[in-house]
């Protein structure tokens, strides 16, 4: 039982990596409209921001992974 | 009650849609205001916006159907 | 044991509610400064947003009254 | 364990109180930086905000206090 | 099993400073294009508040290997 709600817990911290993309991409949105030349740049740094967002979500997925098949 | 205290956990999915669709929908009347004229486009974004998060309170809501009658 | 904790997770539903009103109190105090002759109109959409919002504390009242007295 | 659960769980109300001193203190430093001579206004403002959002930290405090010493 | 439950809810104190320490960068970003040439004191206020924000990061982090090696 504790496996599989350390498992479910552990994947949970996707949830700021969604938070946190999801605040990344309406405050570039908002960027774009604003200064739309800028567009290249600002994709650019969304992608950088986004991958390390990311990260933080697949941290929680491996343990989950790890929890799941190493018990 | 593990299985009661699992579906009240899987259903809490929710909270996330409930507080996504409301910054959604706060954040297009403020954009109705200042551009009037683009309300229609802004409309149909939000419903896309809208219908995305709702399927996120889907999932949470399908699991804790699935943890009351599949038990 | 877990009717206690389950009234007491119950009643966190508030939690919500206070932090919604607040937001919306605060967006409206900043309506009431942009357009200080608006400001009957902005009350009444704050008043209705907040009895709404009210509704989902006491939802969580509701049944964490009813798990300390229906056991 | 369960008085130390309780008592770890009721000190954890300081949290909120914590975020909105925080968020009060960051739009009154910008209110202040926009209207320098309503200075004084603003943080008469802030420190009613900020006592009663402290006031909702002591009642966790008190609760886990009470749970501590009175078992 | 209580030991081990108490350090991984120890440690997650970390996120509120990874929050705040976000929001200030965030800001501070904001800022310094707004205000280019006051850069330098932006800099200077925005390593103060991460300093602060790290440390509650720490205590989480003090205790959760206090709660380790102790037992």
């Amino acid at each position: 039982m504790g496996i599989a709600i350390g498992a479910g817990i552990a994947v949970l911290t996707g949830l700021g990596a969604g938070v946190g993309i999801g605040l990344a991409t309406a405050k570039s949105s908002e960027a774009i409209a604003r200064q739309p030349e800028a567009a290249g740049q600002i994709s650019k740094n969304l992608i950088l921001g986004c991958a390390l967002a990311e990260a933080t979500a697949i941290y929680g997925f491996l343990i989950a992974i790890l929890l799941i098949f190493m018990s």
